[in-house]
């Protein structure tokens, strides 16, 4: 164990700031620690969008379904899967564009991600809290109109960063044995984990919401995936020229 | 600045590992490092395969495309989007699985990346160094076969770990001004930018490999997306239960 170890099992998410802003300057360094996560064959497929214009800001924490904390936190920033820059780097050498191959989908929201989270941890060392905004995605055209994302480029998710004001505790997580395999897949070693991790998750939740909140997370799992979530997503990629083929 | 931040900004590629090998008690911490992370509502779609049998290693690092540090670093572990244990849990409370949303895809897969990514920057804290395996997806259909990974669970990329047996360059990137953008996204900021980091990485390669290298960014984003890429990824996603609707 060291400190970063100690800081990443610390993690949790905020949903309460401080008015303390982030400066331009911090968070640039914040965005380049993103940058200097690994990036499939140097696609650097991301481009992040700080959101200072308080319309905007009101707007997306709308948009992300009512989300205060959008237009509150220090800063917002929209995370973009960015594979417009490398088609213009592409044609800038004479080259032809291979428009919505799925492998290239999958390179640019992974690249996003690992350089969201890097950005994450850095915030995080610095005594900031974020949030993940993945309700971008409920209204995902109306955001890229806003931003005036063209064609190749789509919203992953936002980030708020900012202080806390809050302090939450760390939400537990499923017994590593039901996500650690050796080898081979194993449904059989997941059984009883995720029974007693249910019980786990409904105690958690009680104890937080002073009893109000009793759910498993089986019973969350039933709510997330017994039904379609966003199903136009698939269109929506489709039209900013992602994952057709 | 602060030690962690140095950490994440010093990041590159280790390829080259010495034989000390990485024990199971630190693997771990490394994986509950990446269940820390944030996940899309509580989801956890992360399963971590260690691979541990030297034949399956060799196999792997075949299947990647010939690159011998997936059997030679001190530990290797494949990141799998994991739908299977959510459906699971669903259908243990009565719940009917929604399979193939694109949406589901896409959180499985960026909650993969953001898990693995904390688990990299906590083994780098350690000393460590990685080499993410996106090779994996040349054969994903053999490589799901050989972990026996079922229907709603598909490989994302490998992860070599161990102790650095080199000491390469940090890669340069992009300049920030070229990602980070105000309210709207801006071809235009990008342009003067992305010339002036086509010459950086030209020297860096050239420096690099003795005057052996003479490529740009835009070079080799022509060769990148200037072609179709792994165009089985579509059909094999699909035919594990992903993406398609």
């Amino acid at each position: 164990m060291n400190e970063t170890i100690e800081l990443l099992l610390r993690h949790r998410s905020i949903r309460k700031f401080t008015s303390e802003p982030i400066s331009d300057e911090v968070l640039r360094t914040l965005v380049q620690c993103g940058q200097a996560a690994a990036t499939s064959s140097n696609v650097q497929a991301v481009t992040v969008i700080h959101v200072t214009d308080t319309d905007k800001r009101e707007s997306l924490a709308a948009l992300a379904g009512g989300q205060p904390y959008v237009a509150d936190a220090g800063a917002f920033v929209v995370y973009c899967a960015d594979l417009r820059r490398p088609k213009n780097a592409c044609e800038s050498q004479g080259g032809d564009f291979s428009a919505g191959m799925m492998e290239h989908f999958l390179i640019a929201s992974v690249d996003v991600a690992l350089a969201a989270q890097n950005t994450v941890v850095a915030a995080e060392s610095l005594g900031m809290g974020i949030c993940y905004i993945g309700g971008l995605r409920n209204n995902p055209a109306d955001v890229s109109a806003l931003l005036q994302l063209p064609e190749q480029v789509y919203p992953v998710f936002g980030l708020c960063l900012g202080y806390p004001d809050q302090d939450p505790e760390v939400k537990p997580r499923l017994p590593v044995d039901a996500v650690l395999m050796k080898n081979v897949y194993s449904e059989a070693q997941q059984r009883e984990l995720v029974a007693q991790y249910d019980e786990q998750v409904r105690t958690y939740y009680q104890t937080r919401t002073g009893g109000n909140k009793d759910s498993s997370w089986s019973e969350e799992m039933r709510a997330l995936v017994g039904k379609e979530s966003r199903p136009h997503m698939k269109g929506f990629l489709a039209d900013q020229g992602f994952a057709t083929k």
